[in-house]
């Protein structure tokens, strides 16, 4: 039979959600999940539009592995441990059944690899191709917000940040799920996220959420291998976005103790400035004012 | 400040979730949500996509509306009751800041009349417009699946079906809930789901998940009152689509009582046909074999 339908998605997808305990998956109305006693759920959801998040010619695959990852990370964000995925399809006529099947399949293999199961999804005919995925996941303890940062705290990063496309990084991020979870666990943050827009866009969301300020010693900053340590390589660490790198508030203390942490220092984790009284956020170049022009990524309608 | 930013979303969701026991809300990389004891929970998508369910030019409280409701139909399948819903909005750049606020206040006051907060959400740009929604929700007792029907079994639906694009009725449906969970918490459905792809696309997947077949009884069919009982009536009213009615199979006692329950007579609730031993689906015109070409609605790619 030639053609491609929504219950041959589910035919694919029958194996993925097999044998998890508490959890029946796609081929009925509603998945069944039976949540474990004493856990919170986190839930998430993304989006990954062809032309906007990624070349309009990027290979099924690629659309897959971004749009799993980059949901991901909003679970590592809060420490959370993958439960369910979801998804829904949205794609033009002409994609052929081979790789609606590639997609799918490569949907499936990134969510085995995290050893989350696809529990449901739709699939539906459009002009673009728009995904969207929903992430639900296990609390590894306090969920840290985004309104805890006090000033004195200090500022750190996970990995490196800055130049995600030009080294093309932002096809393939790496949600810190582990490092998340670890902080979580060990070091009490007060406040933590994924930095998915940049720097410069997403610390003033936890500024305004605490009502505190911050500077940034932009020579701390750890950047990516192609960047150097001038004007052009900061904007880029902080404006660019899609860094997908964990970004964590913690008092002085706890600081000192995770920058010693082995699991993070496996990936890196640098103290980049301190959190303020007041409302600014303050660019140094070794402790003198600097202004950077980058401003990070938005969406804006007219 | 001209323009709209996601930002400016989270602002109108505020007062969705406050205050409701066990759920935080958007603003966050993730909503929390603390499941109540002893309830499984019961998750679905779904998507609304311009030009393919519904006109491009439909109104944004239109879209609101109907993405909210179709997805809360799948909820009212499995007898289930509202518990969050999520969403995801791709729009064109040529969509004003007021568009945009209206849809989300329609949508937020669509979730507010199904007494559902909305947790969370993600905003892009696309060149179409793309509404998916995840809703969960908690089961009321055994959660009825596809696979429960058997030969001798009787074969029902509630309110009306067929012309719902000739009426607009696909506009604005009317999830089941009340009747969903009032059938799984006394009549013990072997199976149930909702008629989204006409009754000739949706009768044959509870078919094949439970090894049956099925005769119709085409002149028991509840037509909608724009229709008569002739061949144009019943092909509308198995192969249109869009009814969002409850196709619900009980056994033939349960049957019976479900046909004198209060509740369901309120919307009305009709046997129209019989569970068979085999795997055909037989239509019928007052007991003699009938041909109808009535497909039901199906997504297909090349």
């Amino acid at each position: 039979m030639s053609g491609f339908s929504e219950e041959s998605l589910h035919r694919i997808f029958q194996s993925s959600f097999a044998g998890r305990k508490g959890i029946l998956g796609p081929g009925s109305d509603c998945a069944q999940l039976t949540p474990p006693k004493g856990r919170r759920l986190l839930q998430t959801v993304d989006q990954v539009v062809g032309g906007v998040h990624l070349d309009v010619h990027a290979t099924p695959t690629a659309y897959a592995r971004k749009l799993l990852r980059r949901t991901l990370s909003d679970l590592a964000a809060v420490g959370a441990t993958p439960w369910t995925v979801s998804w829904t399809l949205a794609l033009p006529t002409d994609w052929t059944a081979s790789q609606i099947r590639t997609l799918a399949k490569a949907f499936l293999k990134e969510a085995d690899a995290f050893q989350v199961p696809v529990i449901g999804g739709d699939c539906s005919q459009s002009s673009q191709v728009v995904l969207t995925c929903t992430a639900m996941g296990l609390d590894n303890g306090p969920v840290p917000g985004r309104a805890g940062a006090k000033p004195g705290d200090v500022i750190l990063v996970t990995g490196k940040l800055g130049a995600s496309f030009t080294t093309g990084s932002h096809l393939l991020p790496e949600p810190r799920l582990r490092e998340g979870k670890r902080l979580v666990q060990n070091f009490k943050p007060h406040a933590m996220m994924d930095l998915s827009d940049g720097l410069a866009k997403d610390l003033p969301r936890i500024l305004r959420a605490s009502a505190v300020g911050a500077e940034i010693e932009l020579t701390a900053l750890p950047l990516d291998r192609s960047l150097s340590q001038n004007q052009a390589g900061w904007e880029s660490a902080v404006g660019e976005g899609e860094d997908y790198e964990l970004l964590v508030i913690l008092n002085p203390s706890q600081s000192k103790r995770a920058m010693e942490d082995r699991t993070l220092r496996k990936v890196g984790i640098h103290a980049i400035g301190f959190v303020t009284e007041g409302s600014k956020l303050r660019w140094l170049e070794n402790g003198r004012g600097k202004r950077l022009k980058a401003k990070g990524w938005e969406h804006h309608w007219s």
